[in-house]
């Protein structure tokens, strides 16, 4: 028997897969600060969970393979807010925006076709695109240019005849870079002049802690159309990760044929999460204002903190809720185990995401993290409290040098 | 721009595609008798929606990439009933068997690779194998042999060297068809000595209508360990499709690790479903009995009408809830449009799921039907009535042909 080709092409998510160790640690009674997932400790807004418990039919039956309509009546409601007309069958229900880019990835990927994305970036990508047998090109970055990556060159440089799609996450997961209007047409340029579809993985878009970007869609260039691609989730933008549930939007026909055609082989995405899904978009506007305040204070803590660890590299993320920092270890994934497994501050420690998998280019970010800032301030500030306390034991017991300092 | 080859190979679902002449037809006012889906009318155990309404997170998080440890005690709890012992790593929680299916092709198949499956099949098969690259090898039935297939002699001769898997979905879907004790014995053995996977599509387990076939699962032989990948779900068991809870189970380590990957990329299945999903196997076995007693009711039902149909073919089927029948129509994928389009009796029509979909090989299934006698009895003895008179409606008018009077 023989695993495929693609499945040996992935790898564990570096956000999960320390979970074991997390385990085993928990079960020794220690507290673990959990800075690895995207997972927001804010409320769920009640809408979703009376809608839930105010479902009262006797059979809990499929719903429609391409969305319940009354999901979909509330996505194009919601978009309808930000300037842009859908009409039904542009909107596909997806069992969050996971299975939103897989089917995009198998939709319009063969394999050794191309995939341009500007690298660091969210390491699930690589599975999605693997799994349709596709390759990523990655657009490098840098720290010192903030992990800016709107270059026409330097993206133009990477296309190749084998070239599908550029795949963008705008506001960034991992980096918050997040691109200005300027630079948003470029890339819809780009992709237009050279037949690309253009993937635009939006679910962070409520969370752009400078008011100039107010709230970014490509969705508002109708010129591409026939490129676009967006996706989308309920998970980030009402804090309801669990409900697992997001949509594909797209202009393009025949990619809705495509997508319908997989969205019908899976039959549909599970009905009360979807009519927990739709109440949520009935929250009011001052829902998105507070936890956007919110998580601005907690960025501003993270970067103050993380600055003030000797060696520690740090860039402000304008946008989504987590940030790429160089830590002074030799390998992130190393200090990682070695939190769970050899290092505690009075019974508490630490997980984030190391940083090697955000790359493809081989050796880059080894000894980078990828925190997400989703806790409460004070979790917060004890969680950099077991950072620092971490960096300095691990340098001193594991990497055997003497740590300046602390400034 | 470019939709993947995978994607072109791949073909509209023939249970939902009529899904919007549907629409059209419920608009003008007709009232459609849905034999098309495998959508049960039996009423979920309230334990589904009280475990669901319980829940009081203030957070709907992400539940653990494989899956809620309460689920997977409680399908563990459940297979130890039928005598099957599994460690929690064997079991990985999915949106339905629906993405077990996804996830087992793409850990397995490369492009070209083959899978051998008796036709006919489940057709949405083919969009799982084809996403993953990978070519079907259909083994031939008849329907004067009740469609059974396990022939060692008609097995062995379609595995090649590019042959990965064998498929199959016991008791059947379309068939029927129920594997004895020395069946399912033989195909374990082909699989072990021809070193295939050998998936199992079991999620209609309960429903087998002869005493002799008790609760069937090939999880029972320990010796296929590094074989057998076991499809699973609450959809059929509980009458619980829409919840999107399933899962894959196997013992091969390796298996185990690239699904675990796929898993770990599309992050969590939906929470309170799992939520929901674990009480449902706290039902008593008195469910199962009288679930199983009503379908037996519907399928002698059915039988019985489609018998007293003059030129309809069907066999009974011992399993499941579908039956293949072969009508006296010219194309059954015509005939359903026509039934939905210009066909009513007092407003009534039918749907049925289309033949030839099920079959891999070229023109056969084309006067085919998959009927699933999921509605209660007077509904699918109204159903029965209707689609007779279609059939002799549309032999008059379409096929311009004099139907033979009724038995």
């Amino acid at each position: 028997m023989q695993i495929s080709i693609n499945a040996n092409r992935c790898e564990p998510s570096p956000m999960r897969k320390f979970h074991p160790f997390a385990v085993t640690a928990e079960a020794q009674g220690k507290h673990i600060y959990h800075l690895n997932i995207g997972q927001p400790d804010l409320p769920t807004p009640r809408a979703y969970l009376d809608a839930v418990r105010g479902f009262d039919e006797k059979t809990v039956a499929y719903a429609e393979s391409p969305g319940k309509p009354v999901l979909i009546d509330a996505v194009r409601g919601y978009y309808q807010k930000l300037g842009v007309d859908l009409s039904p069958n542009e909107v596909l229900i997806t069992t969050g925006g996971s299975e939103a880019l897989l089917l995009t990835c198998l939709s319009i990927l063969d394999p050794y076709t191309e995939v341009i994305i500007p690298e660091p970036y969210y390491p699930n990508y690589t599975t999605f695109v693997h799994a349709a047998g596709g390759v990523i090109r990655a657009l490098p970055t840098n720290p010192w240019e903030g992990y800016r990556y709107a270059k026409r060159e330097r993206i133009e440089s990477l296309i190749t005849k084998n070239t599908r799609a550029i795949l963008i996450t705008n506001p960034g997961n991992p980096t918050g870079v997040v691109l200005d209007e300027q630079e948003m047409r470029m890339i819809a340029d780009v992709a237009k002049e050279h037949d690309l579809f253009l993937i635009c993985d939006e679910v962070y878009r409520e969370f752009c802690y400078d008011e100039k970007f107010g709230v970014p869609t490509m969705a508002r260039f109708s010129d591409i159309d026939e490129n676009l691609v967006i996706i989308d989730s309920v998970s980030k933008r009402f804090s309801a990760c669990g409900a697992r549930v997001g949509c594909v939007i797209t202009r393009n026909r025949e990619l809705q044929q495509a997508l319908l055609k997989f969205c019908q082989s899976r039959l549909a995405v599970a009905t009360i999460d979807q009519i927990g899904a739709a109440a949520l978009y009935s929250v009011d506007q001052d829902f998105f204002r507070r936890s956007k305040a919110e998580y601005k204070r907690r960025r501003d803590t993270v970067v103050r903190r993380l600055r003030a660890i000797p060696g520690v590299v740090v860039e402000e993320p304008m946008g989504a809720f987590y940030l790429m920092a160089s830590l002074p270890v030799d390998d992130a994934d190393k200090f990682q185990r070695w939190l769970l497994e050899c290092f505690d501050d009075h019974g508490d420690t630490v997980m984030f995401a190391p940083g090697a998998p955000f790359y493809e280019t081989p050796g880059k970010g080894v000894n980078e993290v990828r925190i997400a800032y989703v806790l409460k301030q004070e979790d917060l500030e004890r969680a950099m409290d077991v950072l620092a306390k971490g960096i300095a034991c691990y340098q001193r017991s594991v990497m055997k040098v003497t740590p300046p300092a602390a400034m």
